[in-house]
């Protein structure tokens, strides 16, 4: 039955059961409403990723539900879950994957802090120490896209190439956020409503102070090579 | 004992089943308050319909307790939860019904955000791909109108017929939404408490950029028509 | 052991029971954090009622810990519980008591959006309908009153007597509400809050339309009336 | 097996156990997201903190896995949890311990509008009576200061000491909060972030009504003095 080998279906086992589990964390941190949002992780070693299905309710996300698509963004005929259509962002993911090979798990939400910044296409202003650490600096804007071609997936990917970011707010839409892992990139999506909340309120009642260049840098620094030593998650 | 033929009584059944589930969902998504708001679903085939009874706690809603009524709103006798009296909106439920064939579900509650526009009596602006795709352009307010007549479900038929919106803000009042069957209404009110939410936020700092007219409809299309092919829920 | 007679101890169970149950709902609604906010419920037929012990843990209140008083706010001793401390506003619930026999129920939280009225001492204005049901009008300031004197109770009482709502703000502090029992006046207190955060909100983006006072009176007068038919709780 | 006298043993365990547990209530008051945010607490009669390990899930908090420390920061070789790294701010709580010997807890949050305030560096202005009971007065900011040398823990030190309030918001950074033992310290956690709401929000709509100083000194010296009776939590 299987159509890969035994170490390629242990790595597309592993990774249906990270981005299964890794949906329950946006549901936890409030990120998503009724079936809205999407996970997805690349296979490490080969040229396909695993999305969760369209229109699936977060109580019935299983492993087997979600499905394995190839870097087009096409379901793997055959697989669990084929017979199910993935999600509608799924050509997003897969643009993101052709473009990005050090990206391991893209994550979407309609978080609403980041649609709100979204809504009216203005960057983060990086004026929190967390910000610094996690993103090393603002959180851009992205192109205005509607859905049905490549536009979507080429905004994320030009948006972010060369960028310290994690995350792009993509105009009147909402943010995407990438990572090594699914895990990564859904810390991402936790992390950036949390500073889009944070910095929002800071501007409600006055001008936040802006932390200069070189503390930004530096906090950026030593978070990224801390976490190189310990690749289990946040440093704190 | 069956008032109605079999068939009709399995529909009733599961009719009864989904009115009482949903309303979980208005708990779950923080919609409502202490015994507010109500869910009712037109049972197909049928001049009746199944709403919430009057100020029972959201912990005590089994399908039993569910009320059966006619398109005049009057309780139909003898059936189950029939010797306790209807939510008081059900008059505003029926003649949705009535006038509205293709409804097949209401829900009104008196979300947070949703409720803060209408104290203002000012329609939710499109900002957000998400609102376009939903409910294809604004949210409109509907007129002030007191319990105790027909004001409440005329306003909201003559403000929602024609209208792409499923959802309006009655003024000084709350949202009223309605749907193919009641968990498509329950997912209208859970998306345009969401939608008021984010585009308030977005308010609150500057002025959103509009979509533009011709994009809106193009996601609105798109998502109807997917829709159409999967009945299941929402495409993400 | 029984110091009152059979059906008046049974009273007392019923009562320890809700004052008890009750302060679940506090935190259901999130009224309140830490061991703060405090219920209160007189005893039918005697001059007591029953109130939380003094920083106690939400996730210990059982009814043997509640603690039965004197209209003074006396401890009763020898009764379950009259080994600790009753709650810091076991005055102001007394002096409640005492000057409005009518009143069977006192609560009293920080909830986050009454406070925020209080601290500016601005009564919250009548501009939605489910605030006209439930409280006839706007919410009251009360006088700046500090804890360690009758001030806070008489506060209460000379702002609530002859008023239509249930609530009062007291300055600089907090919400206290008053009911025929101990459960309407959590009720009032899960909707001051809610009526609190939903008019904060309208105000944020302009000015909410008033409601014309005779329909206020006409949707507290049904309300109240309606109220009165059942009496088991809102009507929704 | 055991590197201290039995009785130290004890007091370890203890500390341990309630260091772990504690950060449940970060949790259930949303104070922080992912793994931040950190509790420890000072071993009674010995030089000695437990502190939360770096980058572990809050499911995963088990007094076993706490490390133990001296008051330079370094972890106890050979002790539970020590093949681990301790807390990223592990420094800045010795620092606490070593210049504030009657302090017996430190902890450090993110929470949402504690941040937005030490975002603007803008100390929190006291103006309800929750936060002259606990804090005696304003919110203080402290310095700048970066993560890899004492100064996080030199400006803890230096704007709290003399000062009544057991928070400061570290300038761009976010609350860090003291107490007498970790339990005392992450309830004053759970309030600066209470307190930093609701003035955000009644500053949201005008202006709050300041609360006299002497009215300020008398609620604070009462609520302290009662504390000092009633050692187990606080008075309400």
């Amino acid at each position: 039955m299987s159509t890969y080998g035994p170490e390629l279906e242990v790595q597309i086992a592993r990774v249906r059961a990270d981005v299964a589990r890794l949906h329950n964390e946006l549901v936890r941190y409030n990120l998503i409403v009724w079936t809205g949002g999407n996970v997805s992780g690349r296979v490490p070693g080969a040229n396909l990723f695993v999305i969760k299905p369209s229109g699936v309710s977060y109580d019935d996300l299983a492993p087997e539900n979600m499905i394995l698509c190839d870097l087009n963004g096409d379901v793997i005929p055959g697989t669990p879950g084929s017979d199910r259509s993935p999600s509608s962002d799924t050509a997003a993911h897969a643009y993101v994957y052709r473009h990005m090979p050090e990206i391991g798990g893209v994550v979407h939400t309609h978080s609403t802090y980041a649609v709100a910044w979204a809504a009216r296409r203005e960057p983060i202003p990086c004026v929190i120490t967390a910000m610094a650490d996690e993103f090393g600096g603002e959180i851009p804007v992205g192109p205005f896209a509607i859905i049905g071609d490549d536009s979507i997936g080429r905004g994320i990917v030009e948006t972010l190439t060369g960028h310290r970011s994690r995350a792009v707010l993509m105009a009147n839409h909402g943010p995407f956020t990438i990572g090594r892992d699914a895990k990564d990139a859904v810390k991402a999506a936790v992390m950036v409503e949390d500073v889009a909340r944070s910095v929002h309120l800071a501007r409600q009642l006055g001008e936040p102070t802006a932390i200069p260049t070189d503390a930004i840098d530096s906090l950026f620094d030593r978070y990224q090579n801390v976490y190189g030593q310990q690749p289990q998650g946040q440093i704190n």
